[in-house]
């Protein structure tokens, strides 16, 4: 079992507490839940370990991974800054009142309305990925904004995360960012502007990444294209902004797969402290942007068992009333869960595959494990859906998408109302002849 | 090309005389288009070839392929029945008034407040898939229906339409429908309901199958099982649903890969016809459910391009705003694309890799193709999106997903509004504290 969960006396699964047959029968099956408790613990790691590795540090949540009205409030409250990837994301933070000087504007393609929106509305950071978005910005910023525009670069240091040759090829295949050698001239451009102020660098490597020696070897190369604009261009970088990336455990069996956030933000700290007094680099303000390690584990699915299906010599299919349309990484990516039968956790265990109701046969949520012989009416309770599944939920097959319901102080409090029909056909319009 | 397109004096493309630059400029980008004449003569295509080679048959379009309101009408116009696969397809029919009883319900795992709506309002066939949900329906019809519920049986007749030995194992592994050697005493107790009524029975082998041999084989390997029921039980099917899964191109390459749909429905009546009086079986009404065949040529995705990035030595990225939000096809599947530059049609051709506006290195819509120059600004079209595109879109990265418009008479009407940014924020509870 992943995150703050227990068995009852009633062999229920609770989660931060809350009997998970009890939410399931008070809110509706398939349901988002998320351990508040836990989620601020894993803000808590990452904050207590630059408190006591880093002098200026600024962590930002990746909204991607899961974000709605009230994570903003906590995110605001734990004074986080937040990471947006787009005009609905900036337009949710804003609207939930999230200081949007603590917004960072991502995103490799920022059409003209979401450019505006957030030159309007204000930003804390804004990160160039490209010479197009450049110059849209050296021509609008001044019509649109009456601040500076703050600015981060993103580059692609050329660390491939997921080998073990941490090559630069400083022109590394990505759809996202300036390659090393074609950032220059860009940034030279932007710090001779009035309208734009140039405050750092971006980096992104990947993510899920299971050890910390890319991340270091990123920050190394960055660092050296700061400290050799420097000797080029006499520009200091104030601040560095290391992307995010690290991986969390989505089974059991992958517990001990990866770092915990403390090693890896004091190994990234003592790097940058390293490097930067080899280089007499004055310490940036550091940035790091976790997304998944924040809320994977602290979310789960509750879904009810519906179908059970026995092919005989085969396989027993267990069919739950949500899928691919809640969660569609095991489809997209072969991405690996597990499950408990809430109502029964402990019990006589049978070999299963458990799919999903869409009508199609790569709706496959776990391909196969032992679980205590699920039956039609059980509650089926998928781990460490935090990140990833609210955010890429579809309608496929017009299946409505589920609600989120936060757990506090052992109470569930809904922050995202479950889809109806009727939101369905909203937007149709039904021709008139 | 594909479809109905042709290059005005513009150089711009036109879609059933419809050019795209001012479709892009009057309706926004990115939007799905449908070339309606194309889709009503694809439907007409199908009709004549059944007319032509088969005494009764029902053709169903299935929803799941790309379903709205306005396409409702036209079903119903054109006298075809409808496919669904959940309540909410079943909702939105409903609600565009399309008429139940020629409806045909679907899915491997029917929930209990799906069953109800269906029983309450009426059905034309309802597919049963497995024991579980039988036995829900022999304790519930008659509860929540006052007619008796007509069945068809879902069987897996264990053909597998992507090889080239089209074994029967009989035990097929699949979610949906009952392996052949289970069915029988589950037909057998719906026979003896009062409340139930089976009329027949239905399999679907797959789908973008690209030839013919697979579905006769399936054809086979059902009306054997009805001439052995009968041998055995007395009791003769009066229909037979073969399902759809007939494949269609996705690029030019493609064009002469998949028999035509005239050829598809004449070999399958053929092979009925023959097999019905090889068996001396009463000739089933038969139907057919295309999806993909039928939208999928009719529609494409206009886009605009943002960022343009050559990456020196490696590649050049376009980016458009969409991607796999509104297409995740080629993430999902591999799926190959083909597009135009809308605005500059016949041009100087260079290689390009055309990417998505999502912070997610996976979105790639076309990984490698010519096309003439594309520059920021620039109206991209991708074509052969009307299946599966509109139907799996999501809102990741929170990015509204696109309207679609129908193209009639060389004009538009818009039939989904696109959405917007605070239909994304509309479930949103927002914390008092």
């Amino acid at each position: 079992m992943l995150g703050n969960k227990s068995i009852n006396e009633n062999n229920h699964l609770e989660i931060a507490g809350c009997d998970v047959v009890e939410l399931a029968q008070t809110m509706g099956t398939p349901l988002y839940v998320y351990d508040e408790e836990l989620l601020r613990f894993n803000m808590q790691e990452y904050e207590e370990a630059f408190r006591e590795n880093y002098p200026h540090f600024s962590l930002a949540y990746a909204g991607k991974a899961f974000l709605c009205s009230a994570l903003c409030s906590i995110i605001e409250e734990k004074n986080w800054w937040l990471d947006v990837v787009s005009g609905g994301e900036y337009y949710l933070a804003s609207s939930a009142d999230f200081p949007v000087e603590k917004i960072i504007f991502h995103g490799n393609n920022k059409t003209q309305e979401e450019r505006h929106l957030v030159l309007r509305g204000g930003v804390g950071r804004w990160v160039v990925d490209n010479e197009v978005e450049l110059n849209f910005l050296l021509e609008e910023a001044s019509s649109y904004a009456s601040y500076k525009i703050p600015l981060f670069f993103r580059l692609t240091p050329g660390v491939d995360p997921h080998t073990h040759q941490y090559i630069t090829t400083g022109k590394i295949d990505s759809k996202f960012g300036f390659p090393l050698g074609e950032a220059e001239k860009a940034i030279l451009k932007a710090i001779q502007s009035e309208d734009l102020e140039v405050w750092g660098l971006h980096c992104h490597i990947g993510s899920q990444i299971d050890h910390i020696e890319p991340f270091l070897k990123a920050a190394e190369v960055m660092l050296q294209f700061m400290a050799d604009f420097r000797k080029k261009h006499g520009f200091v970088f104030r601040e560095l902004d290391l992307g995010g990336g690290l991986g969390v455990p989505y089974t059991d069996e992958e517990r001990d797969r990866f770092p915990p956030s403390r090693l890896y933000v004091q190994a990234i700290s003592e790097k940058v402290k390293e490097m930067c007094g080899e280089l007499s680099y004055p310490l940036p303000r550091l940035y790091l942007e976790p997304g998944r390690s924040v809320v994977n584990t602290a979310g789960s699915t509750i879904y009810q068992v519906g179908s059970v299906k026995e092919i005989p010599g085969v396989k027993k299919y267990v069919a739950v009333d949500g899928g691919m349309t809640d969660n569609p990484r095991p489809i997209l990516y072969g991405a690996k869960y597990q499950a408990h039968v809430g109502n029964r956790v402990v019990g006589e265990q049978e070999k299963v595959s458990v799919v999903g109701k869409c009508c199609e046969s790569g709706d496959v949520l776990i391909e196969e494990m032992e679980l205590s012989s699920p039956r039609p009416g059980d509650i089926l309770v998928v781990e460490a859906t935090g990140a990833y599944n609210y955010s890429m939920a579809s309608n496929y097959n017009l299946i409505p998408r589920p609600g989120v319901v936060f757990l506090r102080e052992r109470k569930p409090e809904l922050v995202v109302r479950p889809e109806s029909w009727s939101d369905l056909v909203r937007r149709d319009i039904v021709p008139v002849d």
